[in-house]
């Protein structure tokens, strides 16, 4: 018989559960503690967003646990971006020129629950909930949990230890407090906080507003933005500076202020939420913020993955996908090394670390491009040329959104250079009035192209030149 | 008679002695309060660099302070690099092309003594020593001091506290762990660390190599310095990585292995130090890291400068010069806005915060340029053809160094930004062969400046376009 490993997983949410899955399917012996209570069991208020953006990168994570089909039922497609300007119009913009690239709303409670359900499933993993962790120690792997409901201390020894504990993540937090390595952590939080809203579904249960989109309100400071969910509601989430400028979740301290607010900046949706002032009032204000830190193991004994290695602002929707893709990253990384954890470890974070940096730029980035650029005519313009290239040479051209999103057979941080470049060239090439009438598209893609080389090429010589 | 409000400043070293001088001089009752013992009375090992490199912009804040002429006999000037190759040739590499433009080697010690006897002339300056801050009340500038030799604890209340008190702040950790409002903070870890040793003075008290002259054995991966001391040694400093490669401190654990690696390294330097063992043994190893956080001020009450803001890597010389130059910025804020603190802080935050982030940076960036870059044919060749630019045109053409070393008249910021534009510029024309010999110097000057002028343009239209 095989000696099995034991992996004890802190965090059953999402990149817990999917992989406490996949190393029980590689057989090892998978002890998974969560925090909360069991969701399928008791309503657990997870002070997170209620639903997510799922895509490309995310399934592939999914589809390396064998549950490709069973995550399609619970998606909502978006094909793009419906953007609802100030003075009331609706402007549609695809994700893609492509018409089988979209993403995909989806209920973090049903994605998670499908996952726990699979695990199960599964007669190596076991699964503890109420259990919150109050001590690592790194060297050992040893952990110890104290039961909410019982207050019962439970001391486990593992062989491994893995944190998918989330943003707030206890392995991270000793790891920072350890003394015995130089250990980098940054926290990073944006100007602005965020409060989710809702619309009702119809009477009928059917969506208020167009069902396969994902809404945008750019307002240039502020953004509001709302989510379809299977029942006909929408999930709005409101996106304001916490005390600065004229509008703000301070400034916003009374039912006549509230509403004054909406009544300016978001007319159409003010229509469709009847629970505004309540909701409001009683939803909690939370902080948008970039966790990064390294190294993500220590002594061959403990790795962080998830959030609770690298937490992003969800302006990419990013999360959860570049959760799941960790996973695949870090199977990989076993099928290298197996046997040999530090080794395991090592490598997957030499192949991953770069790439979690770029998507967390990439999603403060999209902070800006959303509340403002949305809005504005060059951006519009340059949205238009790259959804018409992608339609017309859908083999030729990815726009940076797409390279991220939809290009799950690229890297982050080269889907980041890339894209970047790109739309430095086309912005470029838009403002100093480089696209004439009279050329065709291929022609205009043909500038595109030589411009963005000329750029990629001026880099990449004094990036070779820095490596060498 | 005036009110004068009190200020308590935690950390008597360069920073915050230059700080209490100023607010002193500005008519506040400052008191200064020092974790160490006053060096003018008893050996203190700092654990921190021995000298250090004073140049433009640290200048002017000691200038503000009307310290010119006093700082002046403390400095040696160097005039550039002398670059020690791996096969024993010596190079030397001029900091600019204008011979007025130099940085200088000065003793830590020499300059704070300096500091805290002109501290001393103050009647409204109260220094204590031996004082540890073990507590702060942020909202009410209430801290508690505990002295190192009697153990007893003295409470004060100021009107405001500023925190100079350096990489280890306890005013910026009592901001990280007080809840009230959101603390961006990053820690951020070299793989390299530092260890200091020396090159005794000649027999008659002159110097072994060249005085005026940072010296550098570039190695690729490793680094040495030496900087020059009035007493005729220098103080020389490793950078070697903690545990990669194959030369690293940890490989480094027996006589034999000393030797042999600075035998095979830096033999030149080797012979220069007879005590090289002995001190490589019993000096520490220290890392190398930065540090960022914001906001550096709360409630109107408290504010950091210096490394307790900002902690920065050694290799643009600029920490304690970037310090300095944070007194000159608050002093701007306070001629502004005197009166209402809240507002001296903001602004003095807005305006420096987004220059000490490009300080940290191009600190980090250099450390590549001077432990790799310095050996290189391509770079030498840019450097020499940016020493003939300056040295022809000295109005017209600065290059990066000189941007952020001698412009002082310039954000570090602007500097960065201008600089790394034009040395990517540079190297492109080099790397693509567009410098012909036929050329003259006007001409290739010209072709720099126009592809940088191409591509600051570019970045400008899209950071203008991002901005709006």
């Amino acid at each position: 018989m095989k000696n099995q490993e034991h992996i004890l997983i802190i965090g059953a949410g999402l990149c817990g559960s999917l992989l406490a899955l996949r190393m029980a399917q590689r057989g090892y012996k998978v002890t998974l503690m969560e925090k909360r209570p069991d969701l399928r069991e008791e309503i657990v208020d997870s002070g997170r967003s209620i639903n997510l953006a799922f895509s490309d990168r995310g399934m592939k994570g999914l589809r390396l646990a064998g549950l490709e089909d069973k995550v399609l039922p619970l998606c909502i497609p978006m094909n793009g971006r419906m953007i609802h300007s100030a003075d009331g119009q609706l402007f549609m913009s695809a994700y893609s020129g492509r018409n089988h690239e979209y993403i995909n709303s989806i209920s973090r409670e049903d994605l998670n629950i499908m996952l726990l359900n699979e695990c199960d499933k599964m007669p190596d993993i076991t699964m503890h909930f109420n259990q919150k962790c109050t001590g690592v120690e790194l060297e050992t792997a040893k952990a110890t949990f104290e039961d909410y409901k019982t207050q019962k201390e439970t001391h486990y020894q593992a062989d491994i230890l893995m944190g998918a504990d989330g943003v707030g993540s206890a392995l991270r937090k000793s790891m920072l407090d350890h003394r015995k390595f130089l250990f980098s952590y940054g926290q990073d939080f944006l100007t602005h906080g965020y409060k989710e809203l809702s619309f009702p579904a119809s009477a009928d249960g059917g969506f208020l507003v167009e069902k396969n989109a994902l809404h945008i309100w750019p307002r240039g400071k502020d953004m509001m933005i709302a989510l379809p969910n299977l029942d006909g509601s929408f999930t709005v989430t409101l996106f304001l500076s916490w005390d600065e400028g004229k509008d703000s979740f301070e400034s916003l301290n009374s039912d006549a202020a509230i509403l004054d607010y909406f009544e300016r900046e978001f007319p159409d949706a003010l229509a469709l939420m009847p629970n505004l002032i309540q909701e409001f009032k009683e939803n909690p204000t939370s902080p948008l913020g970039t966790i990064k830190c390294s190294p993500w193991h220590a002594y061959g004994k403990v790795l962080l993955l998830g959030d609770a290695a690298h937490g992003i602002v969800p302006f990419y929707g990013q999360g959860m996908n570049s959760a799941f893709e960790d996973i695949d990253v870090l199977d990989k990384a076993l099928n290298k090394h197996e046997g040999d954890w530090k080794a395991v470890f090592k490598a997957y974070q030499d192949e991953r670390k770069e790439d979690t940096d770029a998507i967390a730029d990439l999603a403060v980035d999209n902070f800006h491009e959303m509340k403002a650029h949305t809005a504005r005519p060059i951006f519009q313009e340059k949205r238009k040329l790259e959804i018409a290239f992608e339609n017309e040479f859908p083999q030729e051209y990815f726009s940076k959104y797409s390279l991220v999103t939809f290009r799950e057979d690229l890297r982050y941080s080269e889907a980041m250079r890339r894209g970047r470049v790109q739309d430095k060239a086309i912005l470029n090439l838009i403002y100093d009035g480089k696209f004439s009438e009279s050329m065709t598209l291929q022609e205009k893609l043909n500038l595109v192209k030589q411009e963005t080389r000329k750029m990629l090429h001026d880099d990449e010589v004094v990036e070779g030149l820095e490596e060498e």
